[in-house]
């Protein structure tokens, strides 16, 4: 699960070097590392993983002082509590980041599944097996755990994996690499596997995007800005993570009781990630009797509301709330605010979503089959709830193991992406010297 | 499959119509019609394929009519005979692509198959459905067969198609076009399914690639300069197809009677289509005695040969061969030249395909379980056949029924592309007021 970050790709200044071709370099060297790991088997990648874990938590005295440079600098630069909370690395968060790569080693290996298999009329035996992407790249910001994260799921999956980390956790990130990259070459693993373009700051990511042909898939995490600017300047094919502008509609035939907790739960438990809910939809026909408790239980919770005249009306005189504009139904608020519109059915619900959803997550509260097979088939969005949290939209509450990002986007991933998310398919056809009549 | 056709994005003038905005509004009202057909069933969508079948023949007589412009044109504007014949229409092709058309409706519906699905130990029940894309881009070139199959796929496959055909086979598609929505229309169905955006010219082509959050995915089919174009522009998700830079390895312990059908019938076959064979690699161990006789039979084919000073050397006299430089290494010829290598082992055969596949299709000729295993798992590339044509990479010959192309990237599909390609999947969570702990 991916939360907004807003530190942009920071333009480090070019020095006349050529930048696209070293980034090109790091690729090719990722790309041939990548085919040694192609063909190793689980073992060799879970013992791997293991020795990834051990090596970080050894070294934690080195990433602790480099994260203590990198928070030093956020400081000066006025970086945001939040942001900085994000950057920090203690000792404890070390060990938790290398207990990841160990849950990593337990899951089942995605690689050399026969995903389809048959023999053909004419006796040629097909299998279409799952099969590394080769070079994974990943883009995002200011979250040193992602460094590790990210090369420990391209490494259970197969892939080399090349990190632009930016500037904000440049320290971090440059002695992770370091030390993730030794630990491999102590496995006999090439420490190409894992490696680092942050020394070519924005004019490298940019390289990164169009390394078409040496990257076989680039996975923007961060903010909307990011990856609106990776999706439009990359040629290599990518697949967008995370931004939700999710909703809640309460429908008339909803159990209020249900209703509240899955409102609270969705908004509150968690306030800065993408499978929050961002927008409120209350049938009209249980406004009246919804609303005035809701709105009083999340203005305990310290929310703010952004509501509709209705809404505004039923409001308690205690709850913080101010008038919706449009601005309002299209943002990604990840904070204690929520919009809140009251609509006169489904339709008008439907209608709302369909013209402001990001398509991550949206969920419905109603006892009425007929209106949950509604609002199941006609949202369009990568995960539909039904009479539960908008906050399951996660790899690990799903039970897909670890993910790399949740996908708002309908090619190759739509939801949650795990390990075999990181993979593709090969076909293998094998005759006796069949020919095409 | 699809052969490579040298015609350019044509670039109509602009007039000063905002293209962009009225090439939104297409895919907005595709994103609308398609809402009708995402949960149609079966039996609407198959009862409509026929209908546009029977649609099509009736109008055989005005589809040839507009199809003799595009010829006369074409003609004027000194088309090949190949592209000619490409772009025409007669009666008994009409008959064959209405065919084509209820063939699909025979093959399963991919949508509403449920991926994967669970319970979990909380009690949520998960669903993966797969479900239509929405609005599916396709931009070729001047061939009007590809109309008439890329609007049959989508409907079936429960989506929007928004088409651009090229200028060669303008008059040809907005008749097709035309036919296929009134078609639809008696079935009940939107018209709105089946658009194109000829009429918009380049610049409508370029603003189809920037409708991002309108249409869901871009297929291009065509030569390779189309398919760098909607690369490098599009902001749309893009399914790269086609280019077929294809390995044929002979290995020292192939079966040499088996190697030479498989060779000619990788080259000669049909030589303008994607999965015709392009380099052959011999071992040098049985370079002397496989090459002077498959040369020989190559050119009694009609192949010219392209070939290495080795292979020079052995080429019978008759046989028309011209050393190969490393263009000839990178081309896709689709058509009757082929180059040749004698390699000096495995490794050799498989670093020349590295260098220049274009990750489409490669065979090994063998009888050592060793050399096709590291063949199989060090090839990357969408098929690996073993003692088998490369002819073989199609979606009729591998059972997947009817294809919209051969994808050549790794993310979404990776080799014959068919309906089932055409969609993504949904997660669908229910539960009983499930909140996150």
């Amino acid at each position: 699960m991916t939360a907004s970050l807003d530190v942009p790709l920071h333009d480090e200044a070019a020095d006349g070097r050529d930048v696209p071709a070293q980034v090109r370099a790091v690729a090719q060297r990722a790309k041939v590392a990548s085919r040694a790991l192609a063909t190793a088997t689980r073992a060799t990648k879970d013992a791997a993983l293991h020795a990834l874990a051990d090596a970080l938590v050894a070294a934690t005295e080195e990433v602790v002082a480099a994260n203590a440079r990198d928070l030093e600098r956020g400081r000066a630069d006025g970086l945001s509590a939040g942001l900085l909370d994000r950057l920090a690395l203690t000792p404890e968060r070390v060990v938790a980041i290398a207990d990841a790569l160990r849950e990593l080693a337990a899951l089942p290996d995605p690689v050399g599944e026969v995903v389809r298999g048959s023999t053909l009329p004419n006796g040629l035996r097909l299998r279409q097996l799952r099969v590394p992407m080769g070079v994974v790249g990943m883009i995002y910001e200011a979250r040193p755990n992602v460094t590790v994260d990210a090369a420990g799921l391209a490494l259970k999956s197969g892939n080399a994996v090349v990190l632009r980390g930016g500037s904000a956790a440049a320290a971090s990130n440059e002695v992770i690499v370091g030390v993730l990259a030794r630990a491999l070459e102590t496995r006999g693993l090439p420490g190409d596997l894992v490696q680092s373009i942050d020394a070519w700051g924005r004019e490298g990511a940019v390289a990164l995007m169009h390394a078409r042909g040496l990257v076989d898939v680039l996975v923007p995490r961060g903010g909307a800005d990011l990856i609106a600017t990776v999706v439009r300047e990359s040629t290599v094919p990518v697949i967008e993570t995370g931004v939700g502008n999710v909703h809640v509609y309460v429908d008339e035939s909803a159990d209020l009781a249900v209703a509240l907790p899955i409102l609270l739960n969705a908004k509150t438990q968690r306030v800065g990630v993408c499978n929050a809910a961002e927008t409120l939809l209350v049938h009209r026909g249980v406004a009246d009797e919804f609303l005035p408790v809701a709105l009083a239980c999340l203005a305990d919770a310290g929310v703010t509301i952004h509501g509709d005249e209705t809404t505004l009306a039923l409001a308690p005189e205690e709850v913080a709330a101010v008038p919706a504009t449009d601005e309002d139904w299209a943002t990604e608020y990840l904070s204690l605010d929520l919009a809140v519109r009251v609509v006169d059915d489904l339709d008008e619900a439907l209608d709302h979503i369909r013209t402001w959803s990001s398509g991550h997550t949206e969920a419905i509260v109603t006892r009425d089959l007929a209106a949950s097979e509604r609002f199941v088939a006609e949202v369009d969005s990568a995960a539909v709830m039904v009479n539960a949290s908008t906050r399951f939209t996660d790899g690990g509450q799903l039970g897909l193991g670890a993910e790399i990002g949740i996908s708002t986007q309908k090619l190759h991933a739509r939801g949650p992406m795990g390990l075999a998310e990181l993979t593709t398919t090969k076909w293998v056809v094998q005759g006796e010297g069949h020919v095409r009549p």
